[in-house]
């Protein structure tokens, strides 16, 4: 029985599992997924939620040796992987496992590569253990989704302090018995709400989820244990949360069905449900002209995750992002939906149009998919369905665009180098020149 | 609304509350909690799981000017008050909030303690964080209990950081808005399982309640922010964890009804539905003789939660605190019932009458009573029967006897000291002296 137990199965293809023998499009995928998530976390490094974390934190760190990602403080491995973590997922920017909704990279890099920083590792060993811990925690996720979000559990948090306590287990060199412990111990310390999910103590549990599971694998590491059954059991973590684990979507196939292939990645910063509404809008704009005075009327039409995710009737710089509203209008107005035009929000020509779009159900169109009718003062009117939008299933960023979208979120002088010596992670000796580029 | 959230309600206490206002002998109750724990903390400070806590954390600690009980080794406030939390419930012997088998003080003494003795605040300041922070976690405990801890909630990292974050948000003197955002930030960072309750998993959960608490505290005082809903909204904390919280039981009567002045404390290391066997046993000692060679059998009778707690085939160190058989033969073999007592399980003469006890289902017994039968070899027998054990409701102990139990944990030249100084606590201008006390 206790062979059987997910911490166990779990931790030893953790502790087991070889960089050679997992298919070259997964390794390939730990660096597409590396270069997302360092391009969102220094497109906003100056941000003030993460200056305050540096302030706050500070005081609390160790030797402070490791990198602050776009940023000239230091903090401990714990810090910097706090911080870090709410960085590349602030903006909800970052990378997403499409059958959980989760954002994988986030809780997991951070923590792997500030302990590899402070060790000295070699890039191979971050990427096998980004990928190895990203791959747990899709799967824990997957075992409880759908009804583990709807509950009120931000998934992203919840099962990300595993994907971290994971990550460390493998960097530590830590065995299959002690790498179960550390994902037994990190079940303990798994929380995060979505009712917080419009504030920023959402970003302190995306945070904690990064150093929770560094201390689970460290204190795994000196001897503290957990339980068996601490993920599946009757009072362990799936059921306290709210259902009992299907073990095959978390403990099967292992190796051979990689969940973090799956990964995808956002061409705008706002939520992947309102994508479909971005394109079509801008297609739109190319169909009928790029004056905005000219628009009477904006119709979306979508399924009820569209409307219940989206449809509000105020607006703050937080929501922006997964406003319908903003998201027809940016694309409609704007012509593009970045960084900024997800910022801008006092724009007035963006502010007007968002007061004529109207939002109604398309109880039969898939998730992702919407519809978008635009009509002009002259009279015309055009409509555009977009099914799956990009970055969606099918429709992945090539390497190039990943690349242009780190360029965007982080330009300057240092992107050339930057994103060279990402491509050629796998061959550093040591990861500490490579983070060393990554500073502010 | 958002002035009759619970964070705001309970921000609002925990912000404006004043020391005077509360009735002396709840004020009393914070000192008779503090000595208790502060007791425990010391009597354990040289387990290896405290050890390899403070192994484990000191790379990762800034500088080190906070007191670790009972240990030489310094930590800063984070880390201090992780491990002197863990150090106060190690052995489940601290205190106990009935109605939720809440330990309250472990999660909040210490951060308290720790933030008061980094800023050299007054004693008064210590103990009126501590009431206030234990008044709110049990209130927020007694709100969704008992389905919270059924489902596989361990009720007191749950709600402790609830706990930590109101009495390090009274310690910094923040306002009521940022009390409740340190309320709301805590209420992404809950978490502990009971499947992990017999192993040193839950250890990690007590001391990151009180770690996290101190960092909700400190992020909202640098401005982070939370859903006003953050605990009873839809998908909040409470409806996450399973069930709609009982509004009336978590803000009701504040400062009228003092849920922290039901609190109570052990007389003996053990589960305390353990406690009236232990109680029957050491009665029936003093009647039929302290030979336990002539005992024949051991029947022992209660309701359905000492059966579930405590009828286990075999025994380890951990859990023969929740033993029935151990703690019916400690009582009746050694006369006594302490720490040592459930450490030394390999005593062949209590392991002998460990084999001869039996339990049998008494479906009308009130929780915590029982009945024990003893019979000898000379045809002799009784039976005892405990209702309230001591330390029970309506059997509070006295001064005195935590003065005793204190002795007891933390024997030594220092205890009169020590003692002296925590009665005195609520004048000391600075608690730092008081704290150097408790060094070891």
């Amino acid at each position: 029985m206790s062979a059987s137990s997910a911490t166990t199965i779990l931790g030893r293809f953790v502790a087991e599992w070889a960089w050679e023998a997992t298919p070259a499009p997964v390794r390939h995928e730990a660096k597409r997924s590396l270069l997302n998530a360092l391009g969102c976390a220094l497109g906003v490094a100056n941000d003030p939620a993460i200056s305050a974390a540096i302030r706050v934190l500070t005081p609390f760190s160790g030797p402070r040796h490791v990198t602050v990602l776009g940023r000239a403080e230091r903090l401990d491995v714990m810090g910097a992987a706090f911080v870090n973590t709410i960085a590349a997922n602030l903006l909800d920017y970052d990378d997403t496992h499409p059958p959980t909704v989760i954002h994988p990279t986030a809780p997991v890099a951070p923590p792997t590569l500030a302990l590899a920083e402070q060790q000295g590792l070699p890039g191979q060993a971050v990427l096998h253990a980004l990928l190895l811990g990203a791959e747990v925690e899709c799967r824990i996720g997957l075992a409880v989704s759908s009804g583990h979000y709807a509950r009120g559990w931000h998934i992203t948090s919840t099962c990300g302090v595993f994907g971290a306590a994971a990550a460390a287990s493998r960097l530590l060199g830590l065995s299959t018995e002690r790498t179960a412990a550390a994902l037994g111990i990190a079940a303990s310390l798994s929380s995060g709400l979505v009712e917080n999910l419009a504030t920023s103590a959402k970003n302190v549990g995306m945070g904690n989820a990064a150093r929770n599971g560094l201390l689970a694998a460290l204190l795994a590491e000196a001897g503290y244990e957990a339980a068996q059954a601490a993920i599946e059991g009757k009072l362990g973590w799936a059921r306290a949360m709210g259902d009992a684990p299907d073990m095959d979507a978390m403990t099967g196939e292992l190796g051979s069905r990689w969940e973090f292939a799956t990964n995808s990645y956002k061409p705008y910063p706002s939520g992947i449900v309102f994508h479909a509404v971005i394109e079509a809008c801008l297609a739109l704009r190319d169909e009928l002209g790029s004056d905005p005075a000219a628009i009477v009327s904006v119709s979306v039409r979508g399924n009820q995750l569209l409307l219940d995710r989206g449809d509000r009737p105020t607006l703050t710089a937080r929501d922006a992002r997964v406003s319908i509203a903003h998201n027809a209008a940016v694309g409609l107005v704007r012509g593009t939906a970045g960084v900024a035009d997800f910022a801008e929000i006092d724009d007035p020509v963006v502010a007007r149009v968002r007061t004529i779009v109207s939002a109604a159900l398309a109880p039969d169109f898939p998730p992702g998919a919407a519809e978008v009718t635009v009509r002009l003062t002259d009279g015309r009117a055009a409509t555009r369905r977009v099914d799956v939008a990009h970055g969606g299933p099918g429709r992945p960023l090539s390497d190039h665009e990943l690349e242009q979208k780190f360029r965007h979120n982080a330009p300057g002088a240092a992107a050339d180098r930057r994103i060279e010596a990402l491509w050629a992670l796998d061959t550093a000796k040591d990861v500490r020149p490579f983070m060393a580029l990554m500073a502010g």
